[in-house]
């Protein structure tokens, strides 16, 4: 496959520095991506190979030591795809070295705790890669929109996550962080698909129905949460995602991108080669 | 792809109850396999859809409350083929509803209690596949052969392992247990192999080569656990598993086989589904 473009994916659809007015973005746009689905679809497969060698090689780095590890946020509205991303673009991964984790409402056992407590629990060790379905962004976002905290608190968290993610980024995580973004008309045609199959109606709440009311609200408390959570080192990606094809493929190429700039090597090995050759044939 | 045989292979693969002696049993050989590698690799991959679409319908019956799980245990010596078993059928699954897990050695804290007590975290949850790389098999194996305990101790575990696998059970755990058998000589290519790549010597110790003398003693340990921890409701398979197309292949197909006796179904939705379309279509 020819490489698409030349301007990379992690420039073209990084989140600017002064924040986003969301209903500026063309939700159905496919910024740097293949012309069409049948080229996406294409395109998506063949990163396969190359994105699960550069999996191998982190963790077989971090085998010898290497603390390095990725993390992969997911964050978008209700059908916005955080899960076929995880099918699409994680599935192409070894089970290894990979861990998904979708965040649900808190548990009573973990609304008792800091709202990091749950989410420390879940980073990536070193040679993995994460994927983080959800995360500490509901925590300024629902919480938000649906006033579950004082002002002041969440006010407050924005301060703690860019330290949160500053802590992680010496602790050698490379953060990626992509927000799926949909339009309105998009997903009611996903609810109504979703109706129309008797092997998606258990996905469909009518809560889904009431909460598009929401729909301002969440967008303008994405706006703040994606422009005072942007640090350098915690960049977020604005991918549009009313065509599947486009979002798995953005998705995967900007964790190629990463993958590739950490560029991980396979350890040398600590033992004589030679040796053990001769002693397995000699046996 | 035609069905393999008429045989099911839940029945041509399962330990029989009076146990094995497992120098009767060719590493190579395909019960009731495809004809070759080609047909192998091509009926592999013809399962992916279906197993993925019962794992769906097991996932989307958990959240309508049925507590049915599968437990996939992978035993078997180095090189045997336990992570690409889980590369090769475990990643033809949605990454959600799988939860893979392969134990080391035991931490410090692990040894300090009951030996089933890491497993027990582990165990999949209501709708879930789990696989185990290793498990508390290691317990009467690695610790048998290298008498890491009291042998009154080791000699106690079987029934603490059938009494914990009865548990499982009756708590709707499909258990699927799988010794992957592969032969001596095999073994030594297999380590050849890792010898000659760059890419595969951060895999290989020395070690490897010593533990070789150890082979008869594992192979009488697996022996014992094959026969003492054998209950209906909780098999052994033995999977020839010096053909690695062979080794994918007849675990894929004990998992569909299983799979489909679970037989799970969509709940039905608990809505007004023509209700809720003429809502979202009117707003």
């Amino acid at each position: 496959m020819p490489e698409q473009g030349k301007t990379p994916l992690r420039k073209l659809l990084r989140v600017p520095a002064g924040g986003v007015d969301l209903s500026a973005y063309d939700a159905g746009a496919k910024p740097g991506g293949p012309r069409d689905k049948k080229a996406g679809l294409a395109a998506t497969a063949d990163m396969g190979e190359e994105l699960a060698g550069l999996q191998d090689r982190l963790w077989a780095s971090s085998t010898a030591g290497d603390p390095r590890r990725v993390l992969l946020v997911l964050q978008g509205m209700d059908t916005s795809g955080k899960g076929g991303t995880v099918k699409h673009v994680i599935g192409m991964l070894h089970p290894y070295g990979t861990h998904t984790k979708a965040f649900k409402a808190p548990t009573a056992e973990e609304r008792e705790h800091h709202f990091l407590w749950r989410i420390e629990k879940e980073v990536p060790r070193a040679g993995e890669i994460g994927t983080f379905d959800r995360s500490h962004y509901e925590d300024v976002l629902a919480v938000r929109v649906r006033e579950l905290a004082p002002p002041e608190e969440i006010e407050r968290r924005y301060d703690e996550i860019n330290r949160f993610e500053q802590r992680l980024a010496d602790d050698r995580v490379t953060l990626v962080k992509c927000f799926l973004h949909i339009s309105y008309e998009e997903q009611r045609r996903r609810l109504l698909r979703r109706l129309d199959r008797t092997d998606k109606q258990w996905k469909f709440s009518p809560d889904d129905i009431d909460d598009r009311a929401l729909w301002p609200a969440y967008q303008r408390a994405y706006e703040i949460a994606l422009s005072r959570c942007n640090a350098p080192h915690a960049p977020w990606y604005l991918i549009p995602a009313d065509r599947k094809w486009y979002r798995n493929w953005a998705v995967g190429r900007l964790l190629l991108e990463h993958m590739r700039a950490l560029d991980p090597q396979y350890p040398k090995p600590g033992y004589d080669v030679e040796e053990c050759r001769r002693r397995l044939l000699g046996e």
